[in-house]
């Protein structure tokens, strides 16, 4: 009898002691400010950490080219931790989300850690509200991680903290890429319709190459004004990669696009300048007018391109955008805009044709 | 002055008779409720077209089964139209949508047009509310097509209502698939998380191969309970797929699987009964205990299959999780549930392996 309740007192103790370890490891969580580490993907500092330009120095953008620059696509805080766990507090914006594309794309965020050389996807911070609190990554061993957190891709980020265990070790992880190299463009450089922050092609050309690209997708509204080229053309960049065709009329390409390069070539004399070709829409091979607009697009995209070269311009390139998404007609979510099986296709695709280019002007 | 004033009548004209007809044509739609056609996915009959079975038989299944089982993934409207217009009404329930989903997988639509002897992608229902109105396809020429129109996968379709041109032909299209096999499993199965409707790796292995596949994905709630045993075996298929590893523990499957293999065996005699390991979870790779607990389920399961296998059973085979989802780690949106990217890899390797094993019983 004394031996049974001594047993039962035993497990009793144990059954309490994981209770109380579970309640006190869940809550000794440290959180700091994630301005305080390096944020990959900036063009420049900006008085607000995580909008992409500080739009204040281009008052004639359009209003919804600065707002859509709020959003916090393509950067990533970048720390080391030894931590087992690592969570996350944010605040984004009470934005309808699009139908598009997932919460966690929109206003969450995603965790990729280095793991044999290689950054891998390790946990994603899964938004319920404006305002979240969410472990990302949990359970794992406590060697020193190098991460990459990628910020919301169609929301503003208003505040960010990560957390780390008490105890463990979080330090600034310095820029792990090269050079800087410029990608202007429409929803499908934004992030539509990744399924989480680390999947829009810029980001996976980054994990791919290597290389430092910095994301000014500006959804639905890359039009190509001479704001915007002042905008880009300042940016101390090696490399200039315009994939903005899917936003402007035929006759805005016309008219725009020539002057948008040279703006650019000003500034930067000898900086390879790429213009890609949009993605054919793959609910055009039924719409026909959807097709004809697209296919007009990339004919006035071609021409421009090719007035330029005759006036002897150099260092310019055009990549064409037959194979981008494949040939089964099911990289889309909507026709428009690559699911994550279309950003695959198009950074596969994209990859070795800018890393061929770059390298002639040792980019790499 | 006459002839100016003449011009300006004839583009006054011309311009309010481009609005007008705008306008008429924009009017001109007729709508026809979706259940006077074929409709595609279906294991029985059921009181309410758009359940994908008929729970009232299965009193003892879990509620939150046969709540899930009320979803429409899986199935798609066949119908042939000359239409040069598609549209849809329809009406799902006021559930909050999952934030690892696009709401068009959700609670939208997704057609298919077959082109050149291909299932081919045409358009989307884009929800808004709980009930909605959407031109899915537009400006298309006025050719005959053969039409599958996907439903939500995450939500109680309530009602639908297909709207075609006004004077257009629209007929129903009888069951394009051959044979029929069911694949009972967990959210996997069920879709997330596809980007649109007809991204689920089932919807996608009956495109790819012809053959008739009948979605039992139930979300996080696969458990191999008696009920669902008897539910599964009680449908009149030529093989059986069971994808649903991921959702009970290893103690569950190993009290289960043989159990539920054995009663679907005592009512199909002689047809294939395929049990696919459980995809490793992504984020496994650095969560120690999900590692580990996926491991102890795919152990479970290969041992349970062993068993049955030595004690004399036949026809029945095990596809093993490996390569599944390919090997850059990648393929989901949250560890979990493969993005369309994941499903694609999934099906390009399941497709082949489960049509070898078919075909050996003449299912082709």
């Amino acid at each position: 009898m004394n031996k049974k309740k001594s047993k039962a007192g035993i497990y009793l103790a144990l059954a309490l002691s994981i209770v109380l370890f579970q309640h006190v490891s869940a809550q000794k969580m440290v959180f700091q400010d994630a301005s305080n580490f390096y944020l990959y993907g900036k063009a420049a500092n900006t008085p607000t950490p995580y909008h992409r330009v500080d739009t204040a120095k281009y008052n004639d953008l359009p209003p919804v080219v600065k707002q859509l620059l709020t959003n916090s696509t393509g950067l990533a805080i970048c720390f080391k931790t030894n931590s087992t766990s690592i969570a996350a507090k944010w605040c984004v914006t009470d934005k309808k989300p699009a139908n598009n594309m997932t919460l966690i794309a929109q206003k969450g965020l995603d965790l990729y850690i280095k793991k044999d050389g290689k950054w891998q996807y390790a946990g994603v911070g899964k938004p319920s509200a404006t305002c979240n609190e969410f472990t990302i990554a949990k359970n794992m061993d406590n060697s020193e991680k190098e991460c990459m957190l990628f910020l919301p891709i169609y929301d503003e980020l208003k505040s960010l903290e990560i957390g780390t265990n008490e105890g463990s070790k979080m330090t600034s992880l310095e820029n792990p890429f090269r050079k800087k190299i410029v990608i202007y463009g429409s929803s499908i450089v934004h992030g539509a319709s990744a399924s989480r922050s680390g999947m829009t092609y810029p980001n996976m050309l980054s994990r791919k190459t290597g290389l430092y690209f910095i994301n000014l997708g500006i959804s639905g509204n890359a039009k190509m004004e001479k704001a915007a080229a002042r905008m880009v053309s300042d940016i101390q960049a090696d490399a200039f990669v315009l994939d903005c065709i899917p936003n402007p009329s035929p006759e805005q390409i016309k008219e725009r696009t020539e002057y948008f390069i040279k703006t650019i070539r000003e500034k930067h004399p000898k900086a390879p300048i790429i213009l890609v070709q949009t993605i054919i829409r793959e609910h055009g091979y039924f719409d026909l007018s959807v097709q004809n607009n697209v296919k007009r697009q990339n004919e006035e995209a071609t021409a421009a391109f090719n007035r330029l070269k005759d006036a002897g311009m150099k260092d310019i390139y055009l990549i064409t955008s037959e194979k981008l998404l494949g040939d089964d007609h099911d990289a889309t979510t909507d026709g428009t805009h690559p699911s994550d099986l279309g950003f695959y296709r198009m950074a596969e695709q994209l990859a070795p044709q800018i890393t061929s280019i770059l390298s002639k002007y040792q980019i790499k």
